[in-house]
């Protein structure tokens, strides 16, 4: 409440400070390293192999084992908090989201973003703002592109509301502007060593599958992760705040559940390497420490991916995509793969809806 | 319960699955990494100056520091749970652990096992098996192998019980057999820079030794240690399930346990940089988050270690090992060494119980 | 209380231990990785850009992101702890802290201290001791020097008083003694992507800046971060020894809560890249885990720094130094600078008062 106008610590945008075409420069550029790997790997327990060794990425053409794309994207999120979401009351949605360039350890990351939409609610309190961020290595390469929305508080509910502009966004990223990482040979790819024999092949849209296992997450962890990703959200971190919070408690960062969740699909999808998109993200339900998150996956679609040609190998045609729709729920093991009913209303039980596009081998 | 036959979900092997001289390649190579030793300091606060200091082991002869032996063995028995003890009634023993080729940061470890025994029990619900598990890095160098035998379910009663066949396996390792590192030259350690005057020449079989120290266990740090290891065992991360178990609680990886009794014996063994090899081991008792673990060890043997000649240096005289049998107890300071009594019955503070080979400097 | 005389372990030292001009070599030399790092922004959520970016740190001229000044005292301290205050009651200050030579991943640093000063107290059974501890990396070169004091344990009563010595101490480190690293080319500093337009010259004395945020405190961080640290002192780790004790409770290592109120001082201090200098220090009340702990500013002078010559670049018109008082409270916010009252008696929410200096880039 205090007039922080004469100080220099920053109180982050309010709804009025955005406005359509804006482009912001996000501070804190990031050197990711492989110690931000073995502390990816600690959080989640991920088993990926090309992620998890050098020896078996080298053997299928990349440089070295690439980071984890998730770690990529909480990296190139959490730059835009302090800017975006600082005073959000609620993150609504990511849509359109395209890994591009693989990480390495000893890559860069930094992250821009573009305002494309604004949109004052009807109680002229609140508004809706769109971004499309775009993080890119130290040569300029984009390694992560998407949009999310969220609501922002407005400094004074005086201030007119904007000419309302909504983006037109896709449902889902199309399999053919998914792009593959430049000269992999999937024909080197050790199934055995990589823990699963099923391939892109083997899979058909309809198909559910368990995942199992079952992951207690702790403030412990979900702070020290959101502290990672350079993310300075209150509400991971502030307990005494949080008590006179609407949950009473801290929120554990969406991205974390996510993570959780990819790391259980492993039992299930091992061969799934690497998230090429994300068509669309919803955190149904706050996670809070002590809750055990279980996952399913409904295979969506199977397509072959065919991005832009420099970004395309020769021997695209021994890799598949598989769109995929991941349901996490908390404190229910995921069997009976809860969902929604008919009426569209999810099981009290779930926490993160995912749908997404993944690429592994296929048969040759 | 649900029928996963239609899923990809791997739901473990159980009793019926295995077979004597059964060769097993166990997914997810690892390459360690100088995160992974921060990550393992961390942990356990551990403080041998070799595996410390890049300069002090570079000064011994070593290429870099190389990474703590248990971090080694955490990784590679990591590898076996899915394979091996997903559908693990107990983990019932070690035996014959030795370690090879030193792994430095940047190694990549894999891990095979080759069935060795099989005996249904009486109940016909579970039988044992034993399994020697080979760790090799990207040479195909040996890092450590091990015996373990492990209680497991068998998928129905009515299975017919194989054939008997229990190994032969040493009650110790034999010094002759221990392997030490090629090329070191211990007449370069620097003692005060490692924290004790006291080398191997000091220690007497019998003396018992206190280390003082005390370690409480946290959840999110047992679970983070389990996660870098990669190991999947259930019991140690899904506090839904274990709310129904026996004990109604997460149970800690028994090697983290190891890991906490090692980083405490630095106090009293500062200059066993080493650990060479394992003969046996015992949980005693399941720790849980809260449990503080205290120390002490016991001298049970002296010796000169003399391996394959190509595994040894020619300044092998300057090394000597130390059999040891180091005992863990929780919420019990070990002043007076609680162990077993008369009747061989442990004291209920004792938690673990680890019978192994240390290596350290011997005056010259 | 049980003759640790024929044991093997270190029981520490005890106030007759101690002579005015001991010189001691402290035991486990480390080398700093980038895993160090990494975990270091997983416990904290540091953003300055310098320590964060190698990209960044090369444009203004250091040959990769030097690692946080913080972490290198950490962990010289750490090593500190077994020869010095394994036996202390209390850690009364610390003077006279001075940063030198900067570090980067892959430097080993060790750590040596004298005695410079030595007072029995009158109750007979403890004395304050003085030490000057020097840091240094691989080349020998001073990276962090310090003085602290402590109240130890005398072994018996009845040992005899040595003669006073009580050091002269500076009330600050001189802004002319401030050291600047050398080749440094702030020309080239981006501040946009640093996080903050405000530079050295739009700092005014006694200006104030809440720093905003919160940061709630866990056992399994600080336990963490200590380990890290290689920190042994028993107050941190072990629940079953502090059920006893005053408290109650483990106690978080003051260093842990410096740098908690030094990553969240980013907010107001963003371009505050380099601590040059700790003048003193004092932990007004211990934190333990559960606490949330704010920060706040205070803008003590202005000086532009002029070290010795051979460690200072032609560049240094563009670095300025601010002398800064950082007050951390416990679950109070500080937009209301909780300090002391006009008596000198702080606010019972304060936990740390920090008086130090800060490089900045300043305008050409």
């Amino acid at each position: 409440m205090a007039n922080r106008e004469n100080t220099k610590a920053d109180p982050g945008n309010f709804f009025e400070d955005f406005h359509v075409g804006q482009e912001i420069i996000h501070p804190t550029p990031r050197t990711l390293t492989r110690g931000d790997v073995a502390l990816y790997t600690a959080l989640y327990g991920s088993r990926f192999a090309v992620q998890s060794s050098d020896a078996f990425a080298q053997r299928i053409g990349f440089k070295a084992a690439p980071v984890d794309d998730l770690l990529v994207f909480h990296v190139v999120f959490g730059k835009t908090v302090p800017d975006i979401s600082l005073n959000a009351v609620a993150n609504l949605g990511y849509a359109d989201c395209r890994f591009g360039e693989p990480v390495f350890p000893g890559d860069t990351l930094s992250a821009r973003s573009r305002v494309i939409g604004l949109k004052e609610n009807s109680n002229a309190r609140t508004g809706v703002v769109y971004v499309r961020t775009t993080g890119v290595n130290q040569d300029g390469r984009m390694v992560v592109e998407y949009v999310r929305w969220v609501m922002i508080n407005k400094r004074r509910p005086s201030s007119p509301a904007p000419e309302p502009v909504i983006p037109d966004l896709p449902e889902a990223v199309a399999a053919a502007d998914l792009m593959t990482p430049a000269g992999l040979d999937p024909g080197s790819y050790d199934r055995q060593l990589a823990g699963s024999a099923h391939v892109w092949d083997d899979y058909q849209p309809g198909e559910k599958i368990d995942h199992v296992g079952g992951m207690t997450v702790e403030e412990a962890e979900h702070m020290m992760a959101a502290h990672l990703y350079q993310n300075t959200a209150r509400v991971h971190f502030d307990q005494h705040a949080a008590r006179d919070s609407r949950f009473g408690r801290r929120i554990v960062y969406g991205g974390h559940v996510i993570s959780i969740a990819r790391a259980l699909s492993f039992n299930g999808l091992a061969n799934a390497f690497k998230v090429a998109a994300i068509n669309g993200g919803r955190h149904v339900a706050p996670v809070f420490a002590g809750d055990t998150v279980y996952a399913w996956t409904e295979v969506l679609a199977v397509a072959e991916p065919a991005g832009p040609s420099d970004q395309i190998s020769d021997q695209i045609s021994g890799m598949g995509a598989l769109r995929l729709r991941t349901v996490a729920a908390k404190d229910q093991p995921c069997g009976d793969f809860p969902g929604r009913d008919g009426d569209g209303k999810f099981d009290p039980s779930v926490v993160l809806e995912l749908d997404y596009w993944v690429l592994l081998p296929r048969r040759t």
